[in-house]
Parts: C-alpha cells; structure tokens; sequence
C-alpha cells in the first residue's frame, strides 16, 4: 500500500504504521487521518497481521494539529472546505466530527492489539488517538503533553472517556489542568505507558511485545478478549460478562484452535492455530465500542 | 466441614480456605468448584467469620482448568454428563455456565471480606476466580499467568468484567495478549496484587491483614462497605452514593455498633461489637452483584 | 468574606480554603460544612479564581466528625434539632441527607480545579469530603484514615463512589475493610495522593501546580474538560464523548481563547485568555454529576 504520510509495513505478522511527515514532527492532518483509518481496515482484512504497532519518522512521534492555519486552526467554520477535509467524516448532531475521534474510535474497533511505541515528542492528537491502543511505550527521550487546555480548546479524540480509564482520573485532571509537558517517566508512574526504554530498544521493544502475541496466541482468542474486556468496561454487571464468556468459552471450547492450543501445550510443542479472524470472528460478540444508533 | 478437593478451617475469627490437590498443583475441577462456592455459604452463615483467605496446598496455588481430557478439555458438547458436571451449574442463555464464572459471582456476593494469599503458580482459572476477591498478596516465588489466548479460548470466570477494574484495561490487555507467564514482582507493578513477601511470610501477612479487620471493625460496617464500594463501581452519579450511604449512615449511626465503636474510641479500649451479619444487615442495601431477571 | 471555621483567601488567582478549628485537629461539623459549600461557590462566581487549595490549620487537616456527642454522634434521631442542623441540608429519600456528602458533591460541581493539600491527619470525613478533588498532595508527616468500620458506620461522603475510582476497588477495600491509620508514603503508593513533599514544602508545592493552571491555561478549556473527564466516568461508549467533545471542539475552537491560545504559542509569548467562565461557560455541556430528577 502506498501512504503520503504515513507508512504501512507488513512483516512476520506484524504490521507497523508510522507517521511520516518528519518535517513536520509528523503533525496530524486530514490526510494523516484518512490514511490512519484505511491502514488499520488494512491489517484488520489481513489474517496475516497478528498486532499494530503505531510509531513516528524521525525524532517526533505527533507533534499534534499542524497550526499552520494559525489563529482559524481550530475553527472549523473559518474554512468549509478545510474543515470538510480536515475536522470531520461526516457530521454528528449536526456539527462536524472530530478528526481525531474518528481515528480513536478506529483504533478502538480493532480487531488486532495495537502497540504504540513514543519515538519522540507526541502532543495533543498525538498522544489522545493513541490511548484506544492496548499498549504503550516510549523512548526514554519521549515528551508527552495534553496541552489542549493552553491552546484554548479541550481534549478531543474521545479522550474525555479513555484517559480516565487509561491513567486514573486523578492524573487525568492534573494533566489536562496543567497543560504542561511532562517526559517520559512521569509517564510512566502516570501509568500512560507501561515500559519506557532506551532511545534505540524501542522498537525490538514494541517488536517483542508483538512477538509474544504473534507466536504463542490464537488470533481468534485476542480478537474476542479485546472485543470482551473493553466491552465490559461499561456493563453493570460481572453476571453480563459471565453470560458472555459462558457463550464464548462454549463456542470456541468446541473449536479447532482449543483443540490445538491444549494440544500443543500438553505436547511442550509451539500451537499452530487454524482459526482466521476474517472468517471465523463469532458473530454474537458485541460490536465496541457501541455504535449511536442514527 | 469434610471437603474432597480442598480444606475449611476457621479458627480466631477467620477462615481458611485451601486449595487442595496439591499432587495437580490444585488445578480445577467441578467438584472444587462445587466446594468453594460451599464454603463460601459457610463462611457467610457463620458470624464467627470475620475475613476469609484462600491459599492453596503444597507449592502451587491453582494451576488452572484440569487439562487431562486433553484436545476435548474445553468441549462442553464432547461429554455431556461431563460438561453437565463441569461446566455448569445450571445454563445461562441456553449454554451451560461456565464454572469458573459461578466461583467468581459467588466470591463477588460474600459478605466477608476475601484475603487471596498466592503461594505459587496461579494460571487461568486459578487466577480470574480471584479477582472478585478484596485483597490479594503473593509470595515472592508465585507466578501468573492469563494464557488463555494461548489455549486458544479466552478470559472466563467474569474476568473481562473484573480484571481492567483491578488492574486497569491497559494492563489487562498486555497480559491477556500476550498470555504470558509473569512473576510475583510483575503481578505487584501491575497491581494484580498489593502485597509481595517472603515465601515463608505469605501466610502471617494474610493473617495478619484479616487480624486487623478481625480485631478492629464491626463486621456489619464492612459487609455493607464491601457490597457499597463494589456496587458503586457500576452507578451512573455519585448521588446515587449519596442517597443509599445517608440511608446507610442514618441507619447504622442510630445501630448499637456505632455506639460502640464511638465510646470504645473516647474511652481508648477495644471496642466490642455486639451486631452480627447473620441478623442484622440492612435489607435496604441493594444486592451485588445484580443478577439477571430471570 | 468571613468565615467561622474556615478561612478563605484569595490571591494571584488562587483561592485557599483553610480548614480553621486547629485545636480540634479541625474536626468537621455543620458549620464547617455550610461554610465549604458557601466557599466554593464563591470560587465559581469569582472569575479572577483559577484553582482552589484546601488545607488545614495547625497541625491536622481535618480529624474527622467531631466525637463531642460520644455515643450518640452518628445518631440522626437522638436529637432531631442537632441532626437538622448537623446531618442534613434537607432530605433524601425521607432521611437526613448525610453531611459530607453534601459538601463532595459541591466539590465534583467545581467549575475550579481542586487541589487538596493534606498538611496533617486526615481522618473518615476529612479523607472523604476531598475524594471529588482532583489532585491531593500529602506533606510527609499525614496520616489518613478510612475508619469508618472501627466506629460502627460506613464510609461517608459518596465515597463509595469516589474512593473506588480514585485508587481502585482493591485498594479501597484494603483500606476500608481495615479501618487502618496509614502515613503519607502508604497514600502515594495507593494512589490516594499523586505527591509527597516535604512538609514545609506543601503549600508552595500545591501553590506551583495552581500557578501552572493560572499561567497558562484557558480557564473555560479546564472547566470544560473538568466537567466532561469526570462525567464520561459514567459514559457507556466513547462514542458519547465524541459526541460532545466534536461540538465543544467546534465551539470553543471557533471562540477567542483558541485564537488567542495558537497565536500565543506561535509567536513564543504568555497566552492572555479572554474569556470567562462566569460568562462563557457553554450552555451544552452536561452537568456534572447528574441530580436525581426529584
């Protein structure tokens, strides 16, 4: 596949999409988005991808909006044209979406784990797209910063929902409050990324995580999990995810990669799973996130 | 009490429970199943109980589902007097429940506050069953693992609902991705337990937390705490916490515990709390975790 | 303005409310209480407010209800004229509202960031009423207590709520089933405070975080991210949060601080924020937390 600002790679089941505007600290555009999204339809229709990996060209990973629009940068009215191609994908209650959004809840859908490896400075955008991704990583260079609140506007891309969940509402405030830059340990004991290492181990890092999943897991077994526990983030009732595990564990109990995955293991020999995720996903797993229903 | 596949003791206001297949490093089966969730009506109906731990005998604590039946092992429809007696104690949405499922809900429903003490590997089941638990430790040697993605089925016993509650969605996602096996200091960092210790330390420091609760509070007080501060963990606005606590607090302010925990405070003694959960635990407090209507 | 048992400064944008009964480690009671919920809304009215501090006179922060009538202190019914006065600031469901409950939930409706600077004990109300703050810092001598259950009640306050969210349900269950008095570094570790400091160094070390708020952000963007980080708590889908953030990106980002705010950070020099919260607050946000419909 060929991008303009991004790359998409596809090698020993790992794909990995970087941000490819190095000029730019790899800013977010409308371009960057549209491609964002067809990138990961990409690997989710590829039974030979077993996890992303998000990372960025060059010493940024997202430097956030381009603001090279100025002042009228976050003015969607200013411009119907630009803020056609640039803030939405379509209209929501009557206004334009949020570009950011639209790539989150992409990332969210995913049938794949992705892994975000923080090359560099990711702000804004850069950082709230990436927290529907499973795992985080940065580099210890890595700069961090929700500076929307500096900029005048607010924390877009669904974050207002996914970073309580992902760091505690607690840091979640005083990040946002703040505004401020923070690197890449405070990121850490923030709990925003789980590993932070050195400059040139992040990706044999963010690689090695993708390993483990891709040679020792059936794709059918992460696909559902991932489905089930953001899924139950927002039932009311551990009996609503016992009637679906119940369910799920009945129907892929009976299936081949069950067989195979207790068979291999009994027999100390690597699992080869047939299952594909393009033909085999169970069809009673709700959709998440829940779609509105206009 | 005479159990087959694990031990009940009670003894200074505690009970324990003991995982015991020791030679299967405990792994699960349905008549453990059918025991624990015995044990834990025992432990409730008895006002002598106070908190209650469950560990595991010899050096594993549960080392998951049985694997003897092999490739069939998570077939529910290859023996169905086996899945009858495994699987399920019952069926939910016309399969049978998952049995794993039916500890956890019933460890979720406990009126005493549950201590879990790893003393070794704790692998599938062996781990999900646990997390509706209060408070889990581990000796320095346990390990984890969530390998289900590994067998090729998923997360079961109502551990999509529970486990991105105890250790967050980030967290959980690593771990169930990946399904690797990790150690006690992994399982502290990522908060699956609060509390590692010396192999030898595991049971005093268990002990010695239900001592605290045993010694110090009213177990009418914790009974409601504990189904409040789980039950909260679903309600849409903190008024709702507001409405039932100041019924709570009205109702317990004016009870002859709080009498008593007041005057033995001022007086600087011991305080001697007549109420029992048996008789005493206010009907107005909702069920947790809500069942499903039928 | 003029408070009994608090004081109320307001200075460089910052409002500090001082818990101010010190000879009784300011143990909470009625007046206190109004005097709080009269404070805060003073802070909201104030547009020259950008954060509030709370801290505690003397050597305590607050030491919890104050036991002066022994026995009888949580009993509502023993004297309908002091729990008027003391429980309730009216009814709920046909009972006296509970006291510090009606302060958190003042503290979650703050259009002003809180910070808590916990600067000694910290004990049952005192710990619970600052739970809807969104930072807590601790000076290195705190000690706080969730000892509900050693005095025969519960946890207070819509706690059962807030505590779970801000530390997790383990840790919650840890603290309350225990009733233990625990140190500063206990807190941190849980995740009750975000930092520990030196204890001369509290107040500038909870000053630095607000100036960081006052000197650079837009204080609509933290209203509004602080009313929508803590209502998507309650959100089914992120879909709602990419609902709402799309129209307050659209809104705000076409109003003058987001002009100001890129400009400002264009041209490398202080933002200065036209906007006020008393005046510009949008009108579509959700309130946050939802009332009961009564």
């Amino acid at each position: 596949m060929s991008y303009a600002q991004i790359a998409y790679e596809v090698s020993e089941g790992i794909a990995t999409i970087t941000l490819n505007r190095p000029d730019k600290l790899n800013a977010f555009t409308h371009v960057m988005r549209d491609e964002l999204i067809d990138a990961f339809g990409a690997a989710d229709a590829d039974d030979e991808v077993r996890a992303v990996i998000v990372t960025g060209a060059g010493r940024g990973f997202c430097a956030g909006a381009d603001l090279s629009a100025g002042a009228d940068t976050f003015n969607a009215s200013a411009n119907d044209e630009r803020a056609e191609s640039r803030w939405s994908a379509g209209q929501i209650d009557g206004v334009p979406r949020d570009g950011g959004g639209t790539v989150a809840l992409r990332i969210a859908e995913s049938r794949k784990p992705v892994i975000a490896a923080f090359n560099g400075p990711a702000v804004g955008v850069g950082v709230t797209m990436m927290l529907p991704a499973d795992i985080r990583l940065a580099a210890e260079s890595a700069r961090f910063g929700l500076v929307f609140a500096r900029r005048g506007i607010l924390p877009e891309a669904a974050s207002t929902w996914f970073l309580p969940r992902v760091v505690g509402i607690s840091q979640a405030m005083e990040w946002v409050a703040t505004g401020r830059v923070f690197d890449a340990q405070e990121a850490l004991s923030g709990r925003l990324v789980s590993h932070v290492v050195p400059d040139d181990d992040l990706l044999p890092a963010a690689r090695g995580i993708a390993r483990e999943i891709a040679d020792n897991t059936s794709g059918i077994s992460v696909a559902v999990s991932r489905q089930l526990l953001w899924g139950m983030l927002s039932a009311d009732s551990p009996w609503e995810a016992h009637r679906l595990d119940s369910k799920a564990i009945n129907h892929l109990g009976a299936a081949p990669d069950a067989a195979e995955g207790v068979s291999a293991f009994l027999a100390k020999r690597p699992a080869e799973f047939p299952m594909k995720v393009s033909t085999d996903y169970p069809d009673f797993i709700p959709p998440w996130p829940p779609r509105p229903e206009r």
